[in-house]
């Protein structure tokens, strides 16, 4: 999918949320254990009550990955249901060489048709560079993540810039925004319009609103550009907002609130 | 798979040997086109063939990844058929928050059963973390990494010294020379007396000998501590030594020639 496609699906639909599927056989609710493909079941309804309010649905591997390959059949069969319009990311945070990184853009631009990929920038170029050589096909790059952790090292201060601000800016370098977005965490927002002033042009993906915390207002304020700019995700949040028969439509509901407040954006 | 059992391996064989399976279907002989699992067939005959001569084997899951879920198979296959005291590394470079990174944990240390995995480093402590609460299991931090991409941030001053080895020290902190260790490139050989300064004790996993150009000689006079401490990575150097029928005896010599060199130093 390319930027204007992302872009018509916005303005379409005044949404720019993007759903997490993170679907766990632990959370998800206990009468769908009874079905064949549990998981695929769960997606399945979530994606049908929520399409026609978000833009992106974003399964997050390692829910997949723990279950073997009943998993990976689960996370095919959700790719393939998701509608064609709607952007799909890989949230697989992979990184690495040369080669191996090839394999990996082939894995999730190929072997599973997703239309982007989140990747992690420790390895540098050649463990990037290799994703963005796959028409209308996307690298998410972590920039400045929502997580605790984020301070370890993103923080540090590089030749008088934190390490993120430089990572971000590096990145942007081996591609354009038509096959780059970062990941920046809602929880930082304040960061967000330093961020973007080293990258006015790129889509960022955003997580960490809601359960974690972060404000949709104030990621907002500082993120949007004139092309929105913007995809925020949300999981827990929407996913396991019920855990009843009704999950689906509990599920509904809260994307619709934020859809709600997203539309004044948009 | 704890240190004492590693080192006795590693005493026994007189090797401190990994051999990476990056096993790949244009890659392997032809022949073996014809079997129902190419891939595992390929990895069976190199186990069959160096079993005496390594320490560690080494999946790159993106070779696996890529098949989509037969490649996941042929992965489970091959973990099961590498005999118990030999140490099994996921090379999957995995790297997210809390709850996720558990996901990606049991993934390797339950669903199949490895006894480590690499990890990447960028999203901080409790991205690693979730890997060191598994009893005998590991997790293998990128510290230094043996690729090009490696000068893009990875050597970027960060309160006076590089960034790795400000990663190295801190993510040391957060667990034990029993459940950490680190991937420190052989590209790079003479870092190494650098790092070994911060960490004295821990395993390095070393990558980048042979195909990449690194030097075992200089990587094991930089590298080596009092248990040995260094498990040095060889992929397609010994894999593909041979591409005919008798491929497997060609990896066998490759391995050898290795190990000849390193019981030396054992």
């Amino acid at each position: 999918m390319n930027k204007e496609e992302l872009l018509a699906q916005i303005r379409k639909k005044g949404s720019f949320l993007c759903i997490g599927l993170d679907a766990d056989l632990n959370k998800i609710p206990k009468f769908l254990l009874d079905f064949e493909d549990p998981i695929f079941e769960f997606n399945k309804r979530i994606i049908d009550a929520t399409k026609d309010l978000c833009v992106a649905y974003k399964p997050n591997l390692a829910f997949y990955e723990c279950l073997g390959e009943a998993g990976w059949v689960s996370l095919r069969k959700t790719v393939n249901y998701i509608p064609k319009e709607i952007f799909t990311i890989a949230d697989a945070k992979r990184g690495d060489i040369g080669n191996t990184a090839k394999k990996y853009a082939e894995t999730f631009f190929e072997t599973y048709a997703f239309d982007s990929v989140t990747v992690a920038p420790y390895m540098g170029e050649d463990s990037v560079a290799p994703f963005l050589n796959f028409s209308g096909k996307w690298a998410i790059v972590l920039g400045l993540t929502s997580n605790q952790g984020a301070f370890d090292f993103q923080y540090l201060q590089t030749e008088e810039r934190p390490l993120h601000l430089h990572v971000i800016e590096k990145v942007a370098s081996w591609g354009t925004d038509r096959n780059l977005m970062f990941v920046v965490g809602a929880t930082k927002a304040e960061e967000l319009a330093g961020i973007r002033k080293v990258i006015p042009e790129h889509f960022l993906l955003v997580p960490g609103v809601g359960a974690q915390g972060g404000s949709l207002e104030d990621v907002c304020n500082y993120g949007l550009n004139d092309e929105i700019g913007l995809l925020v995700n949300s999981s827990r949040g929407i996913i396991y907002a019920g855990d009843q028969e009704d999950f689906d439509q509990k599920a509904r509901e809260a994307a619709l609130k934020m859809q709600q407040q997203m539309k004044q954006y948009v």
